[in-house]
């Protein structure tokens, strides 16, 4: 029986009247809902002073959902540790980069770190577990909420700096061994007491980027720790039932892959007006803001679905619970009018709650769920949108859920015959030591997805130490750390016919934080058949020309050349510095793009794509296309019309087309 | 007996030489100077050391500025505690927005909340009003001086964050109170304590807008009951003194209305080319900073002009004190040179100290004050000019001074017929969630200010709460909370027959800072006929059309649409999100414009005052009209000669017309 | 015997494998290069753990540079204290301008004044010195390095604000002396005791300007004495060598002049691309920086190479030690390829290397030292290019170095006609209250350098108090601060018939940091023959036209004009406010520019120039000459080929010109 995308939507009976959720779910039920995600931000209601549990409300809540039909999704209530907790414990607050303690009075104020805190994260977790785990009406949870929001994945001090030398330890064994590691010799900051290591902040000037890279490791595990102690808690009291994570857009906070681990699927939170406010690539980007000001970027959106849906790739036998629900992902908070957060909150055009729950669909989600049925009348977040207005008339999102039609959006397979490569690792030293303050990893990444979605392709974001076997070809934008396995594995690919594409950067650092003392591309270089000759740091204004075939394409922001040593140019640099340098180099199966430029990225990637037998269509400037289960998704997301292969196509909209 | 303009400076005696009060004295008169200010620094000098007391040499100044036929306006010297008091008492202290100490070497280095420091300047208070209170030279008082400037307004930490939560039970009685008020059920912050309730800073993420309203409100009162500590000492020891404040440009850091209460009539401290620099109307701002770089903008200083005069209305009965000195307003500070402290300093341009001054005057000023009269030789101000030269020369400003014909200016009423409404808490709960970067309380406030203005009409500026019967026409432009009190009154209002125009976000919020359950406009929705449909914040380079009547204008930074539900449509926006809604909706006397567009509000405003038989000028850019006392100031604010009904107006030039 | 430029490197042995300086050594001499400078930063290996010393591998590593033939300079390693000192003398941290303790895991970090620091600085010193001092390959020395470097000229706390107060009291002897001399009356600022004066931090607004001024004097002078404690050890422990410092680009930090005191040649550190970055002046700032960002604008590192020579002129007989070395200065560190600390780090141009290098040359400097030899491979700086690269490989800088033909640059003097003139004094007093955001002493100096230089003059920068006899022209640009016996010297050199030539706010304030209270020009009032009428802040969009003889010029960010006492004006302003006042005086000798306007300065400078003799040669831009040893140095500094004189000079080069 073929299964259909599903809806549902964030509630919060406990900023209401105790007569709503009854009405509410009614609603819900009536615009097509099928679940309502409760509570992550209620433990002051759950637990109003330490040991005194109030579950009335909470209690009669679940009824009336269950009662009007919904299935409901149950969150853990960690990030809001209540007053009582923090000045009975202040040592659990966390602390900033500039080394301050940061203060209750909003959310996410504790320290992953804290012994207390976990304490008390397992006997709430528990508490509201052995409640609710075997629930009928409990179909699954979700733990905390937004794992590092608001720069919260590290503290840098309390609980977490004392916690790093021995965590150091556990992993160096000795100083010596750290102190090699990170090239503590450079600038004499070799240590001789465990106890002398602290986090890199308040520095005279920048910290080694070693240390860098093992904080925002070691950070990275509490994070992972601390969810696995509520999992193995969630498994205990109510089984059956599945665990999932709401993460976040572009969140460098943490390595998602290790975090998502354990988990039945993962889900995320979708705002894509804001996003584009904050994750614009650089160049145009102000035009590109105000044109996409009212839908968000495909792209951005598309590629943290097309993340998300491949985080868990391969691990989906694991531990796959809940009865009854799609195997995910999730959209667990669908942007569905305004939102309240970035510089500027358009209003979304019309149509674009419609389109993005299409995208998501497409991009293979399985479940999207509205942020938030009613907009909140109280607090922080009173200028953010729900379905309902704080009136609780309908909002124009509410009206655009309406009109869907499920049915046009079955479940099944998104066809992606690319896989692009993303770690953490690479992300974190990169942006340790940018060299341009116009580049980031994410935006030399982000590009590549852009010339591939410009081509039409579907694509599958994974791990680079992900199975990579059955893919035509493999494109790693900015893999810029390099270990020897991982050089072994690429190797073996190749070997298999697949073609590799790699970026800038790539295979320039090893795993420690260095730079492979045989230089760029390290244990790659054999593979690759070429060292690094020169990188090239393009200010703004200043571009360097490359010649590919008839075309010449004026690189911005980055250029690379190199010496070869078996591949051959595919293209070489025009005047300026690097002048008659190799700047796309391929051997055999491997090539490597030294220059930033969008166009030049998607020719190559037309020539390559095309010669493997994968049909390229390229779109024009915010038409995409995307398939599930056998359709195609035609989107604009233009605000104006667009002609396209005959078609007419209207602005913000989409069709969903067979085949 | 007809009264005219007079004229004052500021004047340092401790700063100078001693035979120097003489000199300035009889210069001072010579250039037709009535009033000096005196000492609002000098405690030091006043007070060496604890309880070691100088007066020698203020009462010399005092005696040779009364020789030179001079009256004297004496400061309480508390804006610098001494190093000494300081050292002995660090507590005195405030705090910044990061949690640190605010230092001794500069001023304003208190906090209002410190015992210890209200202690020391009710004692210096009583010494320097028993020592001067009846000489028979000082005519009146001025407390303090500059309540709020550098961020002063709010101490976060030490006393203030010490009396915080008890004026919290004083007002809410119960925690249960209090966190229903604040909405702190939202992300669990329920205080179970009053201890726990700490100022607004270092959260995580933004803090809770009730939260920050209420620290806000509670800063305000303690402004306050400084002040009043102050003057019941001045009253009781000085009778038959004014007792005034000069008050500052565009100043957020307190409730005036409130603070204002018990001073015989206010002041405030004129300096126009620094507030361009950091006022500027968003929009176009930068070629609006060149263009009026050295006059000013006539409408940001003549917005605080009738600010400040209307801010005791109704209220001059209470205590008016001061024999033989004008009722005021006073502009205490009157920059006649460049300044100091903006980014950038430009020199006035010939004429503008003239015309500031007669500005001043046509806006319901009774003296103008400039700051000062010698530049100072040393410290923090050396770069900022007076009417002397640091070589006592007579500096630009002194001859502007000198070639004014102060019979030009009578006293008077300002006859204005339209009342334009403001009230701080509005001011506070607005830019605490602009939703917005380029939108503000002040800005929309002022732009409607700006479209009156240049319709040629003159504006009083009232409290919300103010007596309004006697308006023909009363413009709300951004009075986003609203009490159900206020709604009655504005009713009321309407019934009488008073046009009323609301700006954009109007009765959006309650009293406690959440949102009306009931949806904007809250307890005022019978009386506009509408309910909010949209809201749309707009990113630069976005606009939304709106059509009125046979014009399109394109509204930028904001726009708002309403559900009509007995008003009618006067204009509707056309294209974008909001294609084909109410845009500027009517409902009897009752008008409301959601579109942010200056044009567009001068064309609703001109129709609505041609209705009821006030007649309006569209003035040319930088033209402007001002009336009192049955004269007309026409006034040429523009670096270039402007053609208008016939007239040649030079450049930064004046006329007074009769009627 | 005619001696020639030599070069050398800096390099890292402990960062390599032991067998890599006898490899490196030969490649090195190979090169052609002569020094290698070694060991500033390697504390922590020299001495791993208090009192347990290691002295192997430099041993060996000296040795093998030794063999090699290269001679080498050794540094006093006390930029980077170990972690094991840190951690045993926590106070030895310095702190930043927000009072916050700067942490370990960089450099420089430590407060010169901690006592503590003092006596393991004379140890370290004394151990390496005794160990190495009459080493046969040691020529020389460097102190630390980079004084100054990240804001680290002043700590903010700690020691430093512990010391300051004895300082000020041997300074002034009493409390009413420092008051006075502050003006501290201003704002009641004045102290009761020497422990209340803490470093002018933290404050509510700005702090007093000679509150600023004599704490940057102060933490001057601790360099000061902390590198003569250095200096004496070295002299007495390594006789017959040199020492020197490595100073940086357009430091603030400290005044040069008196912490160079006592060494034998000043060196400095040429970056040119990451100044431009940092240093281009205000203006179209960003064109300059796109134009020259591959290598450097000319006059920028000119100026540094002109203020590196002048600085110990006359002082040349005292200590001069190091036989058979030349007799500098030495650029420590020339950029051989991209640099990695600016927001942009552009690859340099092809033939920038050569072209710094002969630049270097031509302004007087005897020996050019690549930084580094091999590219690190670890920490902070990986993305610093050297003449190696990671791999090992000859980079671009190394082919270009290879190229370099020595003989074509012999030592001599640089025939300078004109001393521009500048302390440090005047530059902290006018950036103190700077008045305008887009002027700075920095800009108004370098402006008046450009001028000199485009005219194609050579240009000995000296300190305000230097002999200046034997110069006809003398310009000083900027000198806000002057003193009653400057002003006696500048008469006494106009007497002698030496051309004086001066930019705006020169003279208006005195050495304690106040206005001369006789108004601008104070004590140089006669010599001058005027006074100060006005000085206008002009913002962005907004300039002052200047008439001089046939030409208009449009002054921006400054202007001043003048009351004549004697003086007469060349040049008067025309329109605005300062219409029809004299903008450009002279009185005999002695000319005044109070426009700021580079071709104005130019046009006024090239005829004074050409009145008494002095050729000049209006060059296009990028077009630079320098003279030294009778040769001229032709440069082209664009990247595109210039016609100039008949010949075609290529993008990116030079010419060595006889004569």
């Amino acid at each position: 029986m073929t299964e259909y995308l599903q809806l549902a939507t964030c509630d919060y009976p406990e900023h209401v009247p105790a007569d709503r959720p009854a009405i509410y779910a009614k609603q819900q039920r009536e615009l097509g809902l099928t679940y309502v995600r409760l509570a992550e931000f209620a433990w002051s209601r759950m637990e109003p002073r330490q040991g005194e549990f109030d579950w009335v409300w909470l209690d009669e809540a679940i009824d009336a959902y269950q009662a009007g039909g919904l299935k409901v999704v149950l969150c853990t209530p960690t990030p809001t540790p209540p007053a009582w907790l923090i000045c009975a414990h202040p040592e659990i607050l966390p602390y900033d980069e500039q080394g301050r303690v940061r203060e209750f009075g909003s959310r996410r104020h504790y320290d992953f770190a804290s012994p207390i805190y976990r304490e008390h994260s397992r006997r709430i977790t528990r508490a509201i577990a052995e409640r609710y785990g075997e629930h009928p009406a409990v179909v699954g949870w979700q733990t905390d909420n937004e794992w590092a929001c608001h720069n919260t994945g590290r503290s840098y001090g309390g609980a977490s700096a004392a916690a790093f030398p021995a965590w150091l330890e556990a992993k160096y064994g000795s100083l010596e061994q750290l102190n090699t590691a990170w090239g503590n010799v450079f600038w004499s900051m070799e240590y001789t007491d465990w106890a002398q290591i602290k986090p890199p902040i308040l520095l005279v000037t920048e910290p080694n980027p070693s240390h860098v890279l093992d904080y925002y490791r070691f950070c990275s595990s509490l994070i992972a720790s601390f969810q696995a102690e509520q999992v193995a808690i969630l498994r205990e009291r109510s089984p059956g039932r599945f665990v999932t994570h709401n993460f976040m857009i572009f969140e460098s906070g943490f390595d998602h892959y290790e975090v998502a681990k354990g988990l039945d699927f993962v889900s995320w939170d979708n705002y894509p007006t804001g996003m584009l406010e904050f994750f614009a690539p650089s160049g145009q980007s102000d035009d590109i803001k105000t044109h996409f000001a009212r839908t968000g970027h495909p792209d951005l959106i598309g590629f943290n679905h097309d993340l998300y849906r491949g985080m868990l790739k391969g691990k989906e036998g694991l531990g796959r619970q809940g009865a009854g629900t799609p195997s995910g992902p999730w959209v667990m908070e669908q942007q569905c009018g305004q939102v309240n957060w970035a510089p500027f909150n358009p209003l979304p055009a019309r149509g674009a709650v419609q389109l993005w729950t299409a995208q998501a669909w497409a991009h293979g989600v399985d479940v999207v769920s509205y942020f938030r049925w009613r907009a909140a009348t109280m607090a922080q977040e009173v200028m953010h949108s729900g379905l309902l207005r704080h009136d609780e008339t309908p909002d124009r999102g509410y009206e655009e859920v309406k009109a869907l039609k499920l049915s046009d959006f079955p479940l099944g397979e998104v066809p992606a015959k690319v896989a692009l490569l993303h770690d953490y690792d690479s992300l974190w030293l990169y942006d340790a030591q940018k060299h341009s303050a116009s580049m980031s990893y994410w935006t030399q990444t982000v590009t590549y997805y852009m010339a591939l979605r410009s081509l039409g392709l579907d694509v599958d974001i994974l791990h680079s130490d992900a199975d990579l076997s059955g893919y035509k070809v493999v494109v790693a934008p900015a893999l810029t750390l390099i270990s020897a396995e991982q050089a072994r594995q690429f190797s073996a690919l190749a070997a298999s016919g697949t073609k590799l594409v790699f970026g800038p950067r790539t295979a320039f650092r090893t795993p420690g934080g260095e730079t492979w003392s045989e230089g760029q591309f390290g244990p790659m270089s054999d593979l690759i058949g070429a060292k690094l000759l020169q990188y090239d740091s393009l200010r703004p204004g200043l571009t360097q020309s490359v010649k590919y075939g008839e075309g010449t394409f004026a690189a911005t922001d980055w250029a690379e050349s190199y010496r070869l040593s078996g591949a051959r140019a595919l293209a070489s640099y025009v005047g300026g510095p690097l002048d008659t340098q190799a700047a796309v180099i391929r051997k055999g199966h491997v090539t490597v793009i030294g220059a930033h430029q969008q166009e030049l990225i998607g020719t190559v990637l037309s020539e390559i794509l095309m010669n493997v037998g994968i049909s390229v269509e390229t779109l024009p400037d915010g038409v995409r296309l995307s398939r599930r289960a056998g359709k195609t998704l035609l989107q604009n997301w233009n605000p104006h019309p667009v002609k396209w292969q005959g078609r007419l196509l209207a602005p913000v909209s989409f069709t969903v087309l067979d085949a």
